[in-house]
């Protein structure tokens, strides 16, 4: 399974006055794991859009297991969990430096035209990129 | 079943280059409904966190359904979803001016110890906001 | 002098592991007590967009005189401090619910055509707005 | 003089919907880039707190001279523009990938201890801090 990794260093206004990451600053963290996945299939986000779409998020399921803390280099790993002609759903992990595991989140995505927000069929639009995503899954 | 509301003004550094409310946006918004949800049941959040106490998300679930603009004022409803000695769910909807729904949503929370982030009883540390939560359910 | 003023209550997200409101958390509530300044000029500032115009900050200067805190309602008042064909300053003060003078802040704004960023002159795209400037640009 | 800088991907909930980065979103990367300066002389902020400081921001001006968007990789130069016993000020500035110059800035600190929030001479909680700052100055 490919499975891409990026390393983020926690900035002091993502934490909150628990003194933890805040619970809504991970999805941001996700978002540039995600586009380094991307990447790696080669294709960059900003193409889609210079391309007319945008990928919208459907879904966001997260468990929060241990706090992250400001001081902390956070590693977030991302893989595909699901594609179809339609959705795409990422899987993640994001350790602390320690190696603990703080939380684990899925993420689904579809593609839409930028202007009116209509669904798209992905294999149609970037059927490179989907061609790609179709090879990894049988990884 | 008791429903809290809140109104939320979108603010422009919400948005983001699709041109709508980013999707972590809505994080805090949640917060301010369940904000609202626990002083209708008689305390403030803020009274946890002065007698020693935090109440953090173990759990997240945002389903996407339509997307919300600057220039939106937002209605979030929540309500209890589940109740129990160490765990409290609460639901939402999430409604865009004209009335459509944009989002509805789960989250999980336990109560801890400020210092430590070691779990409590709810009923035990406090007990009146316990009752009135089984009070709730019961509706 | 016209003063606006909005009341906004801090949300958990915008505090930092100070225990207090991020520093970077004010911009967005200075943004809020300007859009109603300008509410209460006679236009909103989504009608500036849908007419094919943004207004972009050129300036931020803010001096923080006392931490706001988790569990503060804020009350921003917001002032014009200078005006032109083709510029706006404005001038703010936050207070928290003791009276405190949280800080003081100016914003300076240019308006520019949506498509290129070309600045434009206010008193030519929204000749009302502007008349109504220069009315309290006096009082 | 010492300048410390530091590479920083704009994130796409860093845009708004005028399709820039945020005008706030900026406060965060010239907080990367003190990090990295205080670092270099030495000091790691996360110690700072250890020892029960935290460095509030004083005062923020910012001149905003071009924007940046989303796909841009953002460089970010830091200096010492003025050090006291009480007070230290950074001098800032943001480049877009074309070498375009976004925005100049300098944010003025304290430090005060983290319990009452009482200012300190630097000199003295910290004095090889303070004296690597003093050789930068003579740079």
């Amino acid at each position: 399974m490919h499975i891409s990794e990026v390393k983020i260093r926690v900035r002091y206004g993502e934490t909150d006055a628990m003194g933890i990451v805040y619970h809504g600053a991970y999805l941001p963290f996700l978002e540039e794991a995600r586009e380094a996945f991307v990447e790696e299939a080669g294709m960059k986000y900003i193409e889609m859009e210079e391309a007319g779409y945008v990928s919208p998020v459907l879904d966001v399921q997260i468990s929060y297991k241990h706090p992250a803390k400001y001081g902390d280099t956070l590693t977030v790993k991302v893989w595909l969990e699901e594609n179809s002609l339609v959705r795409t759903t990422y899987g993640y992990e994001v350790y602390n430096k320690n190696g603990n595991l703080c939380l684990t989140a899925f993420t689904k995505h579809s593609v839409v035209r930028k202007d009116n927000f209509k669904p798209v069929s992905i294999k149609k639009v970037f059927p490179e990129l989907y061609a790609e995503y179709e090879r990894r899954k049988k990884q």
